[in-house]
């Protein structure tokens, strides 16, 4: 992998010795559900709090991003490239795209070895499933190092606004958890885009798996509704069902909780904003 | 909607005031899992039996596919296309054009509706998500009938061969169910690609959530490990955990055993071989 000139000009290394210390918190959800948005509009609040942090772009699609990665696969491969190159179309070109980093995850390491910084923000894929199930997800957050590192799960507000779409997200949110294997934060992404009582009721679905279940019968009288009050509880037990917490890019809204349950599941670590 | 002439050249229409008998079976799973090429197999296979099928292509982005579908939404919408007239990239452009065959879906249905057969074999996007979690899939169903439809899951050997990997086939299959509220087929994909004792293996674990936890347990003292084996006792008690169905569709083996649990899933219904 030939790292270009405008890469280059990305980085901002503190020299060759120095060690990163940062956490790397990955930003997964569907397509859609925000997480380019969250990794900007996070950065400008951790540097209003005086945290220094980084910020990583995995997608090699990714379209116009809203800031300026600091390292950015998409100057290694692009999709279109990708297109082109293989005579592959859309769908076997994020594959290979993807397959591709992770090929050279270790090279990306080196680059983020070398950013002295309290957090790396990593964008993932658009897709979710590519960076789940394929194995290129795995191999680059090994790559990355699975010490110190969390998954920041953003629940889209138009899919969890209904009953059996909460549990869907839920579902798959066990799903990269168990993939993963890493702790993880559940977010409420674009609650401004939500009315007030939808918001509460979302976060109170999040908090009481019996208020859920109430909702779900009331919903509508599909096989759905056979689903067991019991299975929520024990995705509550084993930890896969939890509080959500409601946040804005756009508004600004909530990145101080979301920075709470940072420090949270990184309890035993310090808090770096008192270093 | 305009329907092109190759379009309609490959409609073997029964006559306008045919009705449609035929079920709807929906196959998903992850990108590379072989829904493409079980669509077919799976055809050759009913072919043998003496039974009629029609094949739905509903991947715009779908590539080179192994058979010649009878409907295909790539007349109607290819994203290349979409990247081109709506300067969108891969990404944009899968949502875009699936939400386009969402608002074309009543007018595709009219088209399935002119065909007499016995089972409506439906590819779906390369990306589960897509069709899951944006509101195009659901739109989609509704549109063909909500009655007489399955979905028919297949997970990827390379996923489900380490426990972790099995539980969050397990996980998204039941996310989609939850999403979709239709009865379901688990499949084994590409069984010929798995040496015999992991294909048992993987087949024990969905008959025995027990057997299951022991080789988590076996498998790495991480997080995951935490996994409580009532947790998955309760997804097998819900229905979502079931046994799973080898199939290969390279050396056509285990179609006559779906063919089985297709006529299950629709009992009270009669089954068609016998007309």
């Amino acid at each position: 992998m030939v790292v270009s000139a405008r890469t280059r000009a990305n980085f901002i290394p503190t020299g060759p010795l120095a060690v990163s210390m940062g956490r790397n918190l990955y930003f997964v959800g569907t397509a859609g559900s925000g997480k380019s948005t969250m990794v900007y509009a996070f950065q400008l609040w951790l540097n209003s709090q005086g945290l220094d942090s980084v910020t990583v772009n995995l997608d090699p699609g990714g379209e116009s991003l809203p800031y300026s990665p600091d390292l950015d696969v998409r100057d290694y491969v692009t999709l279109e490239e990708i297109m082109t190159e293989q005579g592959l179309g859309p769908n076997g070109a994020q594959v290979a795209a993807l397959d591709m980093v992770a090929m050279n995850a270790k090279e990306l390491a080196d680059v983020l070895e070398k950013f002295e910084t309290n957090y790396f923000l990593i964008d993932t894929p658009g897709q979710i499933e590519l960076f789940t199930f394929r194995s290129s997800g795995p191999v680059v957050i090994d790559a990355f190092g699975r010490e110190d590192s969390a998954l920041v799960y953003l629940n889209d507000p138009g899919i969890v606004k209904s009953p059996s779409g909460f549990i869907s997200s839920v579902l798959l949110s066990a799903t990269v958890q168990f993939r993963h294997g890493l702790p993880f934060i559940s977010v409420l992404s674009k609650a401004d885009l939500l009315a007030e009582e939808d918001l509460e009721r979302i976060v109170k679905w999040s908090l009481d798996p019996f208020a859920l279940y109430e909702s779900l019968f009331e919903e509508a009288a599909t096989p759905k509704t056979l689903l067991d009050v019991e299975f929520l509880k024990s995705m509550e037990l084993i930890g896969v069902y939890r509080r959500v917490h409601p946040v804005s890019s756009e508004i600004t809204f909530g990145f101080e909780e979301i920075y709470n349950q940072v420090q949270q599941v990184f309890q035993g670590g310090e808090d770096l904003s008192k270093d």
